[in-house]
């Protein structure tokens, strides 16, 4: 039988997860799960290199991102783990420091973009390495393939770099190259029309909201500026609610926009039926998420299995990397056993 | 009984250690074993932050510097340990990666002076934040005091820094300042008289040299550029060879003095002189030094002992980090005992 390849994929837990991020990566990994043995990080650390005064919020927000993987049909057999209970990632991380320059590290578009967008003013030291660290928590499982978007490219050419260097300076080839599955991520506008879905902006629909809350939000999404009054005709392809009807229930479009272009259907009443798609959309991924989150137990328990794992597999390669740097001491490892 | 306030200091494993790391600090140490819980750092990591092509030689190095370090008495007692092989550091590294600027390291005076003397011309990304690595170093074991000579200062002010960041956005005192213990940490001048005793400019004398070695380096020693013959009078306030004299053997600096300035001593005889003096004060850590490095078996074990104890410093300091920084997840580890 031949060995599945490994996939390696994760979310930072800066909260619960939403429409954006199953448009954008969630659904393709449930379809991923059934082809590949999944790593799915939620990476604490990671979060804490520019969200550290939130980080009384980590134990909750990582409960919560078990919920959403769950809830959206991840199976549980599935390796998910929490990054700060690797220890061996931070090593990995430290040993990998000594490969990258620093004005490599300076050069990364996506950091700079990001240091802009959430207004890093003074970045921290670990926030400019963060990509070292993911090439750790890449590498430590020996992933094959990591599914991201065009902006996280950057981020697995450093890995990349970073196998190249390794292998040649120990030489030995402990790693292997690891391929970006660059997907189409699309990238799903909040309901604000303006920007993407992200609950910073609280322009989002999250797995954990109620068909409520979610009618609600769908109602105060804007919709076709030209339309002044109700018996005027619509424009469905300037109208941002009707884009979400072509990306939530894309069977409906053709009736939709015979209707709004006939201004038979009002704007209002286009949003309650929207947000009514969007409910029975969200039914049963709300229920799944519903009997996990009622059951913390069970969460924590699918989250230690995979963390268990997760270290047996990284230690497996620390082994491997302190042997290739010379740096394994085993006269001092023997001694330890007495 | 009054615990013992704690040191923390150590060395790079770059080779053997020579007359200068005597003078410089390990003679202080001696002194200081008495009175203090000594913990002495094998900074291997470190090492690699800018001498990563010599990977291959950290082990041995690694039982020279022991063999040092037993060799001038300082006793197996102490707690001898390994960086590498304390990955507690590493993870602590990473924490505090997340507490220190990019700006703040950039501005450190010491490692811009190093990058500048060692010709780092590309500097890695661990090399900037070696002081962050050091500050773990410190903290791990709740270090209260850091005997250092005036150039290490910045790195225990960022320590301190970094303690009072922690206790403060984590709200809790798991940290107390270390305090730098700055003694005169007086610089040996090489045998080539121009620069800073170092293995790398090849004017240094190692515990490790043979008594012929020693006498050979110091015969190639310059004394007074101003005495061009033997009937001269010498000027011994501007040989370099009598500044030998007064640190090694002052005790007879008043008869050499006389006796070069009155042209009764010539410079060969002088040096060969020195050679016997210098080899009378080395002899008893050649003899220790000698007795230890015949036994590998006993020498890891002492570094074995130290490394254990230190995990296990370090392991109760990082519980009480992650417990501060709420990444304890008790909710994995009581799964993860099953």
């Amino acid at each position: 039988m031949q060995h599945k390849k490994r996939i390696l994929t994760g979310d930072r837990p800066t909260g619960q997860l939403h429409l954006g991020h199953y448009v954008g990566t969630l659904k393709n990994r449930v379809r991923l799960q059934d082809d590949y043995d999944c790593f799915f990080i939620i990476a604490d650390l990671q979060m804490l290199t520019d969200h550290l005064e939130e980080y009384a919020s980590i134990e909750g927000n990582v409960f919560e991102v078990m919920c959403d993987y769950l809830g959206v049909g991840l199976r549980p057999e599935n390796t998910f783990f929490v990054q700060s209970q690797v220890p061996e990632l931070a090593e990995l991380t430290m040993y990998f420091s000594f490969l990258v320059t620093l004005a490599r590290l300076q050069r990364n578009p996506t950091v700079k973009d990001e240091a802009k967008t959430y207004g890093v003013t003074s970045m921290s030291y670990g926030f400019l390495g963060y990509p070292v660290s993911q090439a750790a928590d890449i590498l430590a499982f020996k992933a094959d393939l990591i599914p991201i978007g065009q902006d996280q490219l950057p981020h697995v050419e450093q890995t990349r770099e970073i196998v190249r260097s390794f292998n040649r300076i120990f030489d030995k080839e402990v790693f292997v190259l690891p391929q970006p599955l660059v997907g189409e991520v699309p990238i799903l506008v909040g309901t604000d029309g303006d920007n993407k879905m992200s609950k910073s902006l609280d322009n989002f629909i999250a797995f954990a909201h109620s068909p409520q809350e979610t009618e609600r939000r769908i109602l105060n999404m804007v919709t076709d500026h030209k339309r002044a009054y109700r018996k005027d005709p619509g424009h469905p392809d300037e109208c941002f609610t009707f884009r979400y009807w072509s990306i939530f229930s894309p069977s409906d479009t053709p009736l939709v926009c015979r209707e709004c272009e006939s201004a038979t259907r009002g704007c209002k009443e286009c949003k309650t039926q929207l947000a009514i798609k969007l409910n029975d959309y969200l039914v049963e991924i709300r229920e799944r998420r519903q009997q996990y989150a009622s059951q913390p137990d069970l969460v924590w328990d699918i989250l230690a299995t995979g963390t268990r794992r997760a270290r047996v597999v990284a230690a497996e390669t620390l082994a491997e990397v302190r042997e290739a740097m010379k740096i394994s001491f085993p006269q001092l490892l023997m001694k330890g056993g007495k």
